[in-house]
């Protein structure tokens, strides 16, 4: 305060200004909450402390599903979230995130970033009043904990799942029955045998709630989510109305928090996986007529709402142009270096 | 200037200050000399244009391999490289870049940011004077243009190849003849036959020099480089020299030219490989020989440095338990789910 009364000629260009950012995670996943908060400090230091996002947990000023409600209205400026959340809004709201057999991180911030994405999605946003920035990716996501080894695709039938979205609609048309658990419900819920099964993240976040300790087996990939991106929201007229250098450093900053999360994942999950191993939890890969069936189901769906929801037609259409073609780029030269260096890891050499 | 003129109280604080950065890439690389100035359009804006870093392509103040030097000397404040083009100072430059069956681009991003990678690496960039910080990554890179058809290790024997640093070593080892020639002379080499073989960067690069009307035949994975950090470089006493704010403008910016880079390469390689392969291009996997003696000469050539040079054995060595652990990671959730997807596309589903 002191300086802005020393310097009234700055006023203009470089005002104190006062956000608040409403996370969609509780401080405990400190990687996913502190995507934002890696924002948020590095926005301070560009402006020498002018812009001040001050970010909030989860559940302190709204709950977490409530992230857009409270951008749109202006209850806060901000939000830090999976766009995915809101597919109760619109399902098209799950594009910006992740749907099932969708591209990679890198093809996901690929298409948002130089293919479109961000573009074609904020034109949706818009229609919420915010603008949307990519922050921070998981990487693919695992495909939950199995009180029961799956076998094949009957072993699916009548399992309790914790998983939501149009994951959930997915799991549903294979014969789980999905249920809706918050984060904190999931352990005892699975413990006391409520649910057979249970999505979460992946490793590192897993193994902090403790999942191992009540349900043995550890399924991978989680086909729902192969490259699951987080979003920044920001109110449009807010962000309208911030001078240019704080555009500017918001959208560096939202670029620097979605590098170094995505780091953080890679760099934690490493070494959790190793740790959860060590603790004897089973790694099993989904059997191949589930995911055939899941592919089946999901395909379905999507083109569903090719037929009934304009929104999703916009942005699934030139979506899945891109992951054809992205897919078909990376199975040249990077999915032959990665199958040749996994390969000779896995021998030993 | 007026601005400054009328608001002296804020000097101290967002002073003026000019750089120049000299980049290693002609103007030509779109792609990768256009990192350098996203970098520099981003920090522009956070600042009010009062950081105003000007950017050079290669040769207009020094030669591209010469931006170590500038930089260390203090003739530019700025450069944006490749670190390995100083292995001829020490071998150690090259793993900030990226040595023979190295780790992809996210796990080496992975390494730098949240491994510790960035840190062990500034310690040896230290010693020249300079600051290191990634920018940008263009994703595992070709195998080159060959004039003729690699079908075994055999074919490799006495091929001319345009190929530089300890890429080239390996490729020595297997019996092809190393040569070092500037981009702008590959293609007439090429055509004239001087050169049997050349690597250059991906498809985009590739198709703009227009090597597919000389050498038939597009070789992948480019097992050298799979995943190669371009670097900003900053003289360190520069770097001290700025204000906080600007410091963290640099920060944010590197990582959203990073970010940005590897984006584009993404993006533009998708539709250059499929352009490439409608002009007749022959794509070509190296065969499993020239992979498998490339790899045991790598090795043969990494634990001969870690013997012989003390900074090699302590950036090395890390970045291996690094690279090792996250190939045990990612074979489990990231490989699987590539693998299905990219399968259940080349099977037309």
């Amino acid at each position: 305060a002191t300086a802005t009364l020393a310097a009234p000629a700055i006023a203009q260009s470089s005002p104190e200004v006062r956000w608040r950012l409403t996370s969609s995670f509780p401080k405990s996943l400190d990687t996913i909450y502190g995507s934002a908060e890696e924002m948020a400090n590095i926005v301070r230091e560009m402006t020498d402390g002018k812009f001040n996002i001050q970010v909030f947990p989860a559940g302190e000023i709204v709950p977490g599903p409530q992230a857009l409600d409270a951008v749109q209205s202006n209850t806060v400026e901000a939000n830090h979230t999976c766009s995915y959340y809101f597919v109760g809004k619109d399902p098209t709201f799950a594009i910006g995130t992740a749907i099932p057999f969708g591209m990679n991180a890198r093809q996901q911030n690929a298409w948002l970033y130089e293919g479109g994405g961000n573009e074609v999605l904020n034109e949706f946003y818009a229609t919420y009043g915010v603008i949307g920035v990519p922050g921070g990716n998981t990487g693919v996501q695992m495909g939950g904990w199995w009180r029961k080894e799956v076998n094949s695709l009957a072993d699916v039938q009548g399992v309790k799942m914790r998983i939501a979205g149009i994951a959930g609609q997915v799991m549903a048309k294979l014969g789980a029955v999905p249920q809706q658990i918050p984060g904190g419900d999931i352990y005892p819920s699975l413990e006391k045998g409520t649910i057979d099964a249970a999505e979460w993240v992946g490793p590192y976040d897993d193994e902090k709630l403790g999942f191992h300790q009540v349900a043995k087996f550890y399924y991978y990939p989680g086909f729902w989510e192969s490259g699951p991106t987080l979003h920044f929201m920001f109110n449009a007229q807010k962000h309208a109305e911030l001078p240019k250098a704080y555009q500017a450093a918001l959208k560096a900053g939202c670029a620097y928090a979605n590098d170094i999360t995505m780091a953080k994942y890679d760099a934690k999950n490493r070494l959790a996986i190793r740790s959860l191993v060590g603790k004897g939890v089973q790694l099993r890969p989904f059997p191949r007529d589930v995911l055939d069936a899941a592919y089946v189901a999901s395909q379905e769906l999507y083109a569903g709402l090719v037929q009934t929801n304009e929104n999703w037609k916009k942005v699934y259409e030139p979506w899945k142009q891109f992951r054809d073609e992205s897919f078909q780029w990376f199975r040249v030269a990077e999915y032959t270096m990665d199958s040749y260096n996994y390969a000779m890891q896995a021998s030993g050499k």
